[in-house]
């Protein structure tokens, strides 16, 4: 690509902040005027690997910087994880075994390729060189630091305000986390907003440390989650897992608002900036239907971590229960002695979990018996087959017999 | 010996603080009933191989522990010597090489050795175990303290709160003297009571790594300088080396006032408590002069870091100077040519380090010529010898050629 002003407008897309841009640039010219690569650096937590939506947003924008010139340095932070707590008071952080690191570290590879593209792509461990470095090394990593500074780091102020300990061990990862920058030489390091003071301490550390560059800093913002408030995450439960099946992929995008939606489109599509505005001048005008433009985006995602066929199926089979109230093509079947009272068929279905429950969503008028709403608790299924439905969303095909 | 009690009380004499005293009461015990020894760890600055009185106060302690069952674990702390400063900023520490640790170490020895049993210390070096941490046991280790309670040893609390910076590193090095006392499984552990929180910190630390039993600590107090006022220093210029000359340490020990001379028996002589009430109400009554006691204390002083000989000469030469204003045995000797104004004079046999303080000198009443005071700063001196004196103690000897 010769229009390297389009490059760095299309890099600019979606960024909350980046440190040093002009080095950016400059990257990005030598690798088209004198062929060199650049390394960026991405860290990751090995103790979960399982990413979300949230994860792909920088994933994505390091995956447009691998078509110019990027490697990406994807370090995973076994060191860390495999040091143990003597005080053990640390419940949080369980010490993980090097069978378990080396799985996670596979799994996040199967995910993260999905994104990236793996001849770009370099795999690393920290524990290669955290290993080596003994506790002089370590004294002197901390004495780059001081303790206020260390403080302003906004979880240590309030934990610190709310006299909540914080042990001293935890000033030292954002340490040796720095210091994976100085040991892995890289030119940028990427990260969430809130990742802001950990990007800086590398670029702290390989100025210390004479490494010869200070890397730039990409920061992407944090994608709010399927709740439309909240940073996506595992624990809030408002994510969409990058391994998730394409229907429950679908059916979660479409679940979001349709302000979020484009705040979405901004940062998880790969369409253009022009593109996005021309859908959203066209829901504005009434010419789109946002429902479309959600689907649109719905699609996108699943053909991303699935593909295209599987995209087109979720899009029908969402379509099939939730707009035409067809039944779904893969409903769970159960038998069941009869005559059944239909209590105990709801329970027996798994589509209750008591009978007060059961009974509560008949008076509720939830429940249907092949389609057709049923108002009678006392009810008696005879010999035959019977689709039970509650609400839109749980089916169960019973076989009473 | 079979009077445990007796012992027991004249440990206490002098000490400020004992943590478990208990155990120490049974450590000495079961010396006496099952000839068990114990281990008491000091720990030494490597930097500064001086030591001056105050240091012999712990040290004395020490000694009396030896007669009853102590092995002096003596540690040189050289590992944190060792340890550079990659941001550049610490000037107060230099890092010190190999030899220069082992030479300083060796002068420690001389000194110690004046005071301590040799047969019963054990020469240590923190170096041995901890070079073989890694940074991961560094880390492991820092988990074990919070910041909040770091930041109350009184130094850094200060330093926080007026915004001084504290290094990071800062907060490792009292972990990692705390780690040694897991790593020599020290019984007891000595200093001064400005160490309290490095001393609680080895007991912390035995107790977190299951060490089996956990230090008492006995702190001593801070011997008061010759000032009177100040905790004495090498820093502050109020000390007595225990390298100095015999006539320098007399002197020095004779400029200390009446109160502070009965601290300086309590915390230095070898005599007893008893014996120490029998002079100080010998000195009340006026049945014995306050020099007289004073002297005792100087000649004692002298005779423990040099021998009686030495002892008994400085005390001749001090009251030859000082009281029977008699000329000293050594006079350095100049050569100046002549004619000479005064005033050159006293500059050439460095009596003074300008005319206007030479001129001060002889304005004050305070020059004299072959013991007759001068006031004529005019005075030229033909050709001759002459003894030069500024005050009482400052003499040069001056041949006019």
């Amino acid at each position: 690509m010769g229009d390297i002003q389009a490059v760095l407008r299309e890099l600019r897309r979606g960024v909350a902040e980046i440190i040093d841009e002009e080095r950016v640039e400059t990257l990005i010219k030598n690798y088209y005027e004198k062929g060199e690569n650049f390394y960026i650096k991405i860290g990751m937590d090995p103790t979960a690997a399982d990413l979300h939506l949230g994860h792909t947003v920088t994933l994505q924008k390091m995956a447009f910087l691998q078509r110019h010139g990027a490697i990406i340095q994807f370090l995973i932070g076994d060191f860390t994880a495999q040091i143990g707590d003597p005080s053990g008071k640390s419940e949080t952080r369980k010490k993980l075994d090097k069978e378990t690191v080396l799985k996670n570290a596979k799994t996040y590879e199967e995910q993260v390729f999905k994104v990236l593209d793996p001849t770009k792509t370099i795999i690393m461990f920290n524990s290669k060189w955290a290993n080596e470095l003994r506790a002089s090394d370590m004294i002197e990593l901390a004495s780059t630091y001081s303790v206020a500074r260390m403080l302003e780091r906004d979880d240590f102020t309030k934990r610190f305000r709310s006299e909540t300990p914080i042990s001293i061990s935890e000033f030292l990862y954002p340490l040796m986390q720095g210091y994976d920058s100085v040991a892995m030489k890289c030119d940028i390091e990427m990260g969430g907003t809130d990742q802001k003071f950990n990007l800086l301490m590398g670029r702290h550390l390989q100025r210390v440390y004479n490494v010869g560059k200070e890397q730039a800093v990409i920061m992407m913002p944090l994608l709010v989650g399927l709740d439309g408030t909240n940073k996506m995450s595992k624990s809030l439960g408002n994510y969409i897992g990058v391994t998730e099946a394409p229907n429950d992929m679908f059916a979660k995008t479409l679940s979001i608002s349709d302000e979020l939606m484009w705040e979405w489109y901004r940062l998880l599509s790969t369409k253009t900036l022009e593109e996005i505005d021309e859908l959203k001048s066209g829901v504005e005008s009434g010419r789109l239907h946002p429902k479309a433009v959600k689907e649109a985006l719905a699609m996108e995602i699943v053909a991303k971590f699935h593909n295209e066929e599987s995209a087109i199926k979720a899009r029908d089979e969402f379509n099939k229960v939730h707009s035409q109230n067809q039944l779904p093509s893969d409903i769970a079947e159960f038998s069941v002695q009869g005559p059944v009272w239909v209590v105990k068929a709801l329970l027996e279905c798994k589509l209750a979990s008591s009978s007060s429950e059961a009974r509560r969503h008949i008076s509720a008028n939830a429940v249907s018996i092949d389609q057709n709403k049923i108002t009678d608790e006392q009810l008696q299924l005879e010999k035959g087959e019977y689709i039970l439905q509650i609400g839109k969303k749980k089916f169960a095909k019973v076989k009473v017999v």
